[in-house]
Formats: C-alpha cells, structure tokens, sequence
C-alpha cells in the first residue's frame, strides 16, 4: 500500500470540503448579534477541547437565599459550544426545605437527582397535577411549557442536575413575573384573582411597584 | 393540439403519483389515536370544501360568568382541517371590564382587535412587562411560552381573534392551575410564595382540594 | 419573610441568566443581512410594548384598481416583532365584484371574514378544487403551498385577516408570474399551453416583454 | 482478550436498546393511515437490503405525449423506504422539444442533467425569471415553492434526475390546476384574468367542464 | 365573588378544549406502531405521575464484562413518557481501565461526571480530535453524529450520566459495526484499509462471520 | 381593462411586500460567519441564474489514488444558492476496484448509479448489514448517520451521483478519524479493540502521530 497514493487521495478528498467542519458545531461568536437560530459560530480553526467541557456545575450553588435554592446554568451564554445543538444543563441545589418555585419554560426538561428527596412536579393544561416524591437516581420529565416546581423534603440537602432541549431556554418563575415589576395592582387582581392585599405585599418582598 | 395526446400525457403523469395528494393537507381522522406529530389523515376522496371551512366563530361566546369572557376555539379538536398544518385561530368576546386571565402556551400568538379597546400584556422571561392599550385594528404579537393576557378597558364589549401557530396548542391559566386541583396548600405555599389565607381562598372559589 | 434574603435570592437567580431572555423574542434588527431563519435580534434591552403592537392593519387598503383589492401586510418587513415567531397577518379589503388573485406561498394561511360576501377556494395537486361561499365570522384554511383566490360576490365591500405561519411568507401570484416579466412568449405557450394572442395581450397589460 | 466477557458485554450492552434500530429508518407500512409525518414503519426484523433500493428509475419514461416528457417518481408511495427520511427523486425524460410544464411544489428541487440540453427556470415572488440552458452535468437549484419549468431545446433526447427534500413531495401544475376540474369559467377570467374564449379552449383539452 | 359564577365561567372555558391536554405530552402507547415522530399517545386520562418517573437509572450498571462498563437507558422504548419530547437519559458507570467504545448517533449528547475521573472525546469531519480529562462535575457536549468515546483513567469506577436531545436515539458502535455481522471481510478490508488478520481476529471475538 | 388601473394594483400589490422575496432563497453570502441555520444572504437584487446554476459535477473527479476514488462536492460552500434550503448533490467517480470508504454524515443520502456495477451497502444500530450489487438506474438509500460504503465491482469505471438533504453535510471517514490525527494509539486500541501493531502501520500511512 502505497503512502504517497493514499495522501494524493486524502489530500483531494478533504480539500474540497475542508471548510465544512464549520457544520459539525457551531461555538458561539458573542462578537455578533444573536438571531432566530442562535449566535454566528467562532472560526473552527482556533478551537481545542477546552471549548467543549465546561466546569461550572462542579461548584453548589449558593442556598443561603430565602428559597434555599441554588442554580448554575450551562446554557450558550455561559458554555458556548452549546450554541446550534439543542441541549443544556443545570445543577440544582436545594437546602433542607428549600424550593425551585413554580415556573415554566419552552422545552421539556428531565432531573435526575444525585442526592436528597424531593418532591417534583407539573401540572398540564386541564390543571391535573402529576406530583411524586423522588430519590437518589430518580428521573423526572417536565413537558414542554408546563408549569413545575421541586421542593427538598428530605432531611439532608439535595442535589439534581437538569437537561433541557434548547442551548438558550427562557425561563419564567410565576411568582416574579407577577410581582417584581410595575405591572399595576388592580390589572394583576383582575388577571389572576388574587386579593389585593396579598398582591401589595409580595409587591414589596419582589421589589414590585404600581 | 391534440385532446387525445394531451390526455394520453394527462393520464400518465398524474396517474404515477395520484395517491400522493395525500400531502397536501390530513383532515384528522379521530378514530385514530393522536401521534406527537398530530392525528393520521382522512382519506382525501371524501374530503369537499365543507372539511375546509369551519363557522363555529361567527357565533359570539358567552360572557355571563365571573371573567366577563368567552373563548371560542378553532382548534384541531373541532376543526379537523388544521391538523397538521401548525395554524389554529380562537375568537375572544369580553364583557366590559371582562378579563382573559394570565394563561401561556406553547406557541405564538397573534390578537387583532375587531371591536372595543382592551389593555394586554406580556411578561418576559426577565419579569419585564409588556402592556399596551390596544384599539380596533391594531395587532399585538406574545411570542411563545410568555405569560400574557387581555383585559376590557372599554365602555362597550371587546371583540378579537387570535392566531396560534399550532393546529393543537396547550392553554395553561396560571390560577386555576394553582387552586383548582389537589396540589397541597402548603407546596403551593412554598413553590408561590403567596399566604396560607388566599390560598384557600381561591381553592374554595375553583374548587381546589388539600 | 425577609426582603433582604429574598432579593439577595432574586438577585443570585436572575443574574445568572439575565441576558437569556434575549431568547424570549428576536425583534428583527435592519442593519444586519437576513439569514435562512431570519433578522439578528435588536438588543431586549431597548425595547418597549410599542414593539410589538402593530396599528398598520387598522387601516383599509385602497381598492381603486382593477382588480378592487387592497391587501395590508404585517409580516418581519413592517412589524420587526414578528421576526423569528413564526406567524403573520395580512388585511385584505376587497370591493364589490373584486378579487384576490390566484396565487401561493409555501406556509399554510387561515382566513377569517369580518365582513361581506365572498367565495374563496383552493386546488390541490391532484387538480381538486375545494371552494366555498364564506360568510362573516367563516374560517378556512388553505393548506401550504396550494394555489388559492378570493373574490367578493356579496353587494358590499368585503374585508377579512389572514393569518400565515410565517413571519416572511413569499407570494407568487401566477398571473404577474407568467406576463409581467421577461420569460419568452414561446417559453411560456409550451409551458401553459396558452395561446401565443392571450400571453402577448397579457403581457402588454401587465409590463411583460419578450 | 476473552470471547466469553466480551460476548456479555455484547449481549448486555445491546439488549438493553435492541429494538430501537426501528429509528435509524421507518420503511412505510401501507396498512396503516399516513400521519402528518408519514407512514408508521414496518417492523426492521422483517427487512432486507431489497427494501431500501429501488429500480424503477433505471427504465426511460414514455415520452408519446402531447408534452414529449415522461415522469417516473421515487416517492414514499413507490420507495417506502424513503419515509421519513426527507428525501425523493424523480426521472425526467424530455422528448426534442418536449416540456416539464410549470408546477411548484413545496420542497425544494436540485435537478442534475444527464443528456441533452435544456432551458430551466424559475421566477421568484417578485416576478423575476431565472432561467438558463443546461448541459450535461449542470445541476440547478429551485427554490422550495416557486413556479419553474424544464423545456429541450436540444437536438437529441434530454435525460436528468431530480432530488427533492421531501420523501411526500406535492406536484402542482398550473395549467391543469385552472383547466382540469370544475371551477367555473367565470371565475377562472376573474383570479387569473384570462380571456374567456382562451379558458374555454384549454378547458376542453383538459377535461374541465364549467 | 360568586363561586357559582366562576364555576359557570370555569366549566365553559375549558370544556371547549377539555380534550386538547393530549398535546401536553404524549405517552407512548405501545400497541401501535412507531412513526416517524414516535409513537401515538395514551389516554392522557389514565395517566398519573408514576408514568412520568423513572427509577431505572437509580441502579448500577454491571461492569463485569470486557470493556468493563455497564450502560443503562432510560428512553421511549423503556420510559415511554418521554415519546414525542426530545429528551432521554442515560447512566454510564465505567469500571477502572472500563471503556465506552467509539460509537456514533444522530443527535447531541452532553455528558456530566458524577464520580471518577475519565477521558472523553471526540473526532470531528476534518479528523481533529478534541479530548479531554474530566473530573467530577464536568460536563462535556458530543456534537451530533460524530465519533466520541469515554475511558475510565482513573482509580476508581467513574459514574456519569448522559443526555440526548431524542427520546429515540440511535447507538452505532463502530467496531460492532464492522465485525459483529456478515459483511464479507475483503469488503471490510477495502473500505475500511485493515488487515485481513486484523478483520478475522475482531471477526472471531465479536461474531462475525464470511 | 385598463393596463394603467392595473398598474396601480399592482403598484401597490408589490410594492408592499417588495423586499419579502429576500425569502424565496438565501445565496450564502461569504462576507459574514456562518450560524447554525447556514451563511447570511446575498442581496437578491444582484443575483441571476448564474447563481443558482453550476458546472462542477460535470467534470470527473480524478480517481488517481489509492481508493481509487473522486468525489466532488455540490454544497453550500461551492454553489452557495443551497445555502438554507437543505440539499446538496455530490458525483462518485469510481475507478474499477475503487471504494468510498465507510463514512457517516447526520443526514440521509439518495445514490442513483449512472455508469457501472457497484456494491453499496450500511449497517444500521443493530449491526445488521443491507448491502446490495446496484446497476445503472438503481438507487439506494442511505439513512442518516448510519455507516456506509460503496465499491466498484464492476470491470468499467463507475459514474454515481449521491444527493443527501442538507446543504452543509458533515462527512466523517471512519479510518482517517481513528488513524489520521494524534489519538493515542492505546485510546485508540481500548476504544476500537484493534491491534497496537495494526494501529501503527495505518496511522503511518495515514498521517497520525502519537
């Protein structure tokens, strides 16, 4: 077998499209604007494995907050090579009787817990509720925009890691959303049948104003 | 020219793909069971323009109960046309001072204001609000999976219609998911922030349990 | 409930991810060119609910011509918001007797009549029409891709919205696409199998050379 | 290396996925109705290299028609194997001076010249033509959805392939969409703004009545 | 506030899409056959939360085998909830020296060490390789489709876990691929440039025959 | 019929949506970096038909190596008009005896043979093999990601064109991924299961260090 033969080969076959390493992956360039499908991707050329692991979740969160709840994310803002391919991940940690409060976002989301006991669930749109107590290796799928929450029931704190399908999910916690913003007192009654004076009270623990 | 050619011609090239005008749209057929991608199709021989066109909104909802709202839905379910085809449209009849209560769904949705002047609003996921006063003719986007809603601000009965691109989408009201089901008034405590007192409150309105 | 410890709370949790709610939308911003899914975004940070209302459609189009249509478009191109979502409107005003010609465009559409009278079908690829009479408040649906027309046949003028899941829908309308440009007058009779007499008096009208 | 302990891992390694190789492809079974996505899949156990390939495209297309072209398609209906998998191909035979007439169809097409010569256009939704003559070994794009047409211009025979990205592609020819079915004299003159005496004659070569 | 009017307002507004809650998620439902989007859904009524939970990950993996790892899946095949999501899981437990061979699969998969310490890579199309030591808490995203691998360099047994944005997602092992059926080795040896001695070696441990 | 009051139809008609056919195609523009729904297009305004046709497969790949074997590409980065539309083309020249080594790519690929005898054949997630003899006119397909291969067993050179739907396809070549870079050769002999003496003689040849 001769070497020189199969380098002319070589040589030619990946020539021609020696630039389409481009479509394996698609690093985020933050030099450019965001659009529909995500950021411009970084030049292969100066990529290493570096810009494929990310450290971030090795570190718990900090849970000393009045929800006892820490969460890191890795999402394309903060570990780029996610950018284009449709996954992140975040790493919850939760003190003892803390709380991921009720929230929403676009993609479906799958927990798996590492340590603790919580309970975990979501409720669909004909406000069914699917809720259960979950351990140590338990995994749990939220649906896409269904509303969910966690809460460590345990006597220890937990630890769960979250995948979701997007590199770049929103998120939408109900409780600010309502709260912590100058949407007025008498539409956000009307909109959600809340009493007043419970409307003005979170208003001033979430910074809300109006 | 000659019929007969033509017709020989005719024959020929529709024959080799006559069947495939089953793509062109699938009228769901409700004696199969629902895939992720929507229901199997109807056979198109039977099919008339009848399939095509629905008059369930040109009746106006009832607006006598507690919202002040009727919502009437051209959805898969009831107009089986749109299935698979991610376009579905509802019609919103709101008594003064009628409210569409905080609700998101999966998909985008467009309202254009046929009649009366409502205030509606979007929340990002930012917990920034986006809410104007809109009169006949205007348009108001709420991108996907972002908590909105509509309220009658008018002197006269309001009348929109919204478009969702999706033939099936999921409506999630904040607060009936919330109080109307057996989710614990102590998680829903812990997950809302929001009183003991007012939770029960509305659990005993929307007929929540625990 | 201490304000302090939940802000500090509030503040670990959204800093974190605090520029993701670019994801949340992508207003087309001008200045940069169009990819395959659309605009770059503008930056979330400088815009208002004024972005995402539209007024343009309140207007009615002017009918004054020969074919006593006026069509109103709210798609990326004039209502930036839409950029990315996946959605459109269109108002079509159309005078007594006056017609939307044939045309299409690859994203399906629903129509909703408001007002008038008109007729409104569509051809499937097997040569199918399917066409009906459609009163106020009457929807259909014209699946994607298929050749499509309204005409008014009440005593009135017409007006109705259009709904497309796209936010950059392309229209071909067939007759300015065969007479109102350069394709040869014998390219087109064997393609159409028109006559040469009906193209040329066609083409003249409509500014088509060749 | 011991057979025996890799043979365990084998077996546990593969068991525990092994009949998720029915979505590496999803051969069409045609007991079943077609979905929004496609056929449901045969079961792979029962499949064969014979499944996935497919002869028909080897024979020439009968050309003795008024167009002089003859079309054989590779589609789901004739190749199942190619559901879901977002892929078809279609042989053209052109007769001297034979026609493809102009169609469109939602997918986008890459034709490939094998002999002849022919001209090849477009037009796109603002009514510009893209056409030119192509020889042997030319590929042309044509955009997904609009209008285009293949004509020989050659002396001899023309022979190409076309690749379309759909496994389901629609087919919509215009002339026989307008002339080949029972929408009304009148309202063709009205949406395609026709001669009368023109829709007539074509009617009556098409099989339309009306 | 009347109970009795909201319960009016509540029954009407969702009892005009009761039904739609099908689309919240969509359970596979076994007794049909697969499509191209994934299986239909079950009854969403006789769901409840202990369908939506999988503990199958909880448990190890057995390792005692030639490669020295055990793989364990939770996707639609043995988690049904997850059918139509875009999400699934699974658990890597690597013994010390234990290898994931190089294998391939069409979507994305982003790996979270959980224990141990291990090497993991990947080869994109222009054959540069991007490998990497991770240690607990690390994350590292495989692109889609392209060859990657883990190897146990540690001391200890290595725990991760993996997740992929299909809830159907196919494996292909390259070795297996080439040594564990009937391709006839003078084939393999073409294609592939090994050995003939190399070929029938791999061939007798994993299987091969021809 | 007044070819003015036409005029101003159409005027108005177009000038509306007059830059919407910026979507009808999307020609790669080079000038910005590409995203991960391909390149930013070229102002439609400049292009014609030249851009949308091309000559390169034309012309037959050199098979003066050692597989015997040219491939020449038809994909965004040389016939820009694919950019967002999802198809490219390739040509095979296959010299008698010549192979195109086994070698995957994320999305599904069509292979029609127009000259000559080969054996095509992959290997699907189960390791069975579908492996055919095709001849002039057949095609196979070939279904994402999966490995596969084609050989020349014929006693005349082979002419094939693939078509695969992506305009940007990855290639990846099993055997100069594992033997063409700095892999190890002890990663590369526990992740293969391949012999360190046969891992040295192809990364010689091949290129590879370490």
């Amino acid at each position: 077998m001769s070497i020189l033969k199969f380098a002319i080969f070589y040589f030619l076959f990946h020539l021609s499209y020696a630039q389409t390493n481009i479509v394996d992956f698609c690093v985020a360039d933050f030099n450019y604007p965001v659009g529909p499908a995500g950021f411009p991707c970084k030049n292969p050329a100066n990529l290493t494995a570096d810009d494929f692991v990310y450290s971030g979740l090795g570190v718990a969160g900090n849970t000393s907050n009045i929800l006892g709840v820490g969460v890191t994310f890795a999402i394309d803002l903060t570990f780029p090579a996610l950018n284009g391919l449709g996954l992140s991940m975040s790493r919850l940690d939760i003190a003892v009787g803390g709380v991921v409060p009720i929230h929403s976002h676009r993609v479906s989301e799958l927990i798996i817990v590492i340590e603790g006991t919580i309970i975990a669930g979501f409720i669909d749109s004909n406000d069914k509720v699917y809720s259960k107590t979950l351990n140590k290796g338990d995994i749990m799928i939220f649906p896409q925009s269904l509303l969910h929450f966690q809460v460590n029931v345990g006597n220890t704190p937990a630890l769960a890691f979250v995948s979701l399908n997007s590199a770049s999910p929103n998120f939408q916690i109900t409780t600010t959303s309502l709260f912590s913003n100058d949407l007025p007192t008498e539409i956000i009654r009307k909109i959600s049948l809340l009493d007043v004076t419970q409307i003005k009270k979170l208003k001033k623990i979430l910074g809300g104003t109006n």
